[in-house]
């Protein structure tokens, strides 16, 4: 998906809401639970039809879907086929959708390669997250796929965030009699070597919604990246903060919202209770887009 | 696995090898592929076969399997179905052998108990590959698990390890007075938060055999813990250097080899290859060792 159609569905929608499908065997409805016990449910679908029924409920609010590969990979391979049948889901019924593989990957030239199969080819994901660690061999064979995107991980919502992201970091000796080189966190240095890497139309940023001030400071340093914000609802972010924030002329946001949506009723009614919460977010996000476009 | 049982292991092999499994399905030997294509051979059944006869040929020499994940990951669910086959074909056979899923997760903590609980409980592995990017949330869920290890990313193997790995880093400006914690390269920051992480008995790290010097460097900033070293072989790493910079009293070291051994010959003796390059390797380990022992 290019950032032209991605930018036209979120003006189509009036929303950048991504649903995350943190699909949790523990959590799903206790009605999904009862039907796998009674054998009315195989047990090896009851994740993909979960989901199915959560995006039925949310696509006509939401423009993206992120499935968190840990929650599929806990299930073992049982759980990578359930992960496969809602990536093939999604594109087969909902074409416009931005589905994204949040898998934290990272690592050298050789293996990324296989993860970029692994997200691209052997499912159709547009867009995978990366960790930055091992620099730039990490990043770039996902940037050989036209029409797909890297979404590197700058500053995350977690609280050990400030362990490493945010250190204060300077280049090696050679480089440092330019003062303006010796005070930059670490976070931004990712952000500015992804400008070496790739451009707004591949690459986007995780960027967490629990620290607006910093999101401020990261949208003035990448105006025109989309940014993925994870962190609102269960994590204490909110959409006011992150629209104020991080909002660009083009959008430039998709805002994540996980147990939020998937959780928000326990009951049979579970599917329209997230379609609900789904609505009220979208709701807020209309008032901060019709700004925008004003 | 405990520190101890590792170590015995170790001294009762001769050896600190660890053989990387990292099966490629492109790179497997021609009879394999014929076998598959002839529809003598199921294809789901091809990469575990493959490894089946690594491992057999080879474990007198290896005290560990590192399985590469991400190349089963571009198989799909039958890729990470032939991956948990190698782990529980390790475990049943080899019970002393220490397995390495070599993944480079790293999330936040909801997520990485997730992760721990995919290569721990659904997969009986004994080690789990780390990115540390996330801080100390995306670690410590690994660490609640007893015998079970966390291998953390410190200095890698690759070029663009430089990206990041050996900035310099200062940390908060609250804390800056103190001038010693002012030139720190990232990964060795990475190495002093682990010790508040978890010790010696559930931390290793990964460090690269194609850095000798540094290497030196970061045995003397953490004497004690084990490091697992890629790199020697295909990437450019000697043992010879490998052993004289980083090992310990107790070995300390694991170094890990891939493509040398997977793919010594492509012919129907791949198997008999494989164990004489494994062979090779553990006799010029053994002369590090015994000096040692000394």
């Amino acid at each position: 998906m290019t950032y032209k159609q991605l930018y036209d569905q979120i003006l189509r929608k009036g929303s950048f809401l991504c649903v995350g499908l943190d699909t949790d065997m523990e959590k799903i409805p206790a009605c999904i639970k009862q039907a796998v016990s009674d054998d009315k449910l195989p047990e090896e679908e009851a994740m993909f039809l979960f989901n199915k029924a959560i995006i039925d409920a949310t696509v006509q609010y939401a423009v993206a879907y992120k499935i968190n590969s840990a929650f599929y990979e806990a299930e073992g391979w049982k759980g990578i086929r359930q992960m496969e049948k809602t990536v093939s889901y999604l594109k087969e019924n909902y074409p416009d959708v931005f589905v994204i593989a949040d898998a934290k990957r990272g690592d050298i030239g050789n293996t990324a390669k296989q993860y970029a199969k692994a997200f691209f080819e052997k499912m159709d994901c547009d867009a995978v997250t990366l960790s930055p660690y091992m620099g730039g061999d990490a990043i770039m064979p996902f940037l050989k796929y036209e029409g797909k995107w890297a979404i590197i991980l700058a500053l995350t919502s977690n609280v050990t965030a400030e362990d490493f992201e945010t250190l204060e970091t300077r280049p090696h000796s050679l480089e440092i009699d330019d003062e303006s080189q010796n005070h930059v966190p670490l976070y931004e240095r990712v952000l500015r070597q992804a400008e070496r890497w790739g451009s707004k139309e591949n690459i986007m940023f995780v960027v967490g919604a629990t620290r607006p001030d910093q999101l401020y400071r990261i949208r003035l340093l990448s105006p025109d990246s989309f940014f993925l914000v994870p962190g609102v609802g269960a994590q204490g972010g909110t959409v006011e903060e992150v629209a104020t924030a991080g909002m660009n002329s083009h959008c430039g946001l998709l805002v994540n919202s996980s147990r939020g949506i998937l959780y928000a009723d326990s009951s049979v009614n579970f599917a329209s209770a997230a379609s609900e919460k789904a609505r009220e977010l979208v709701a807020q996000m209309r008032l901060y887009l019709n700004q925008t476009k004003r």
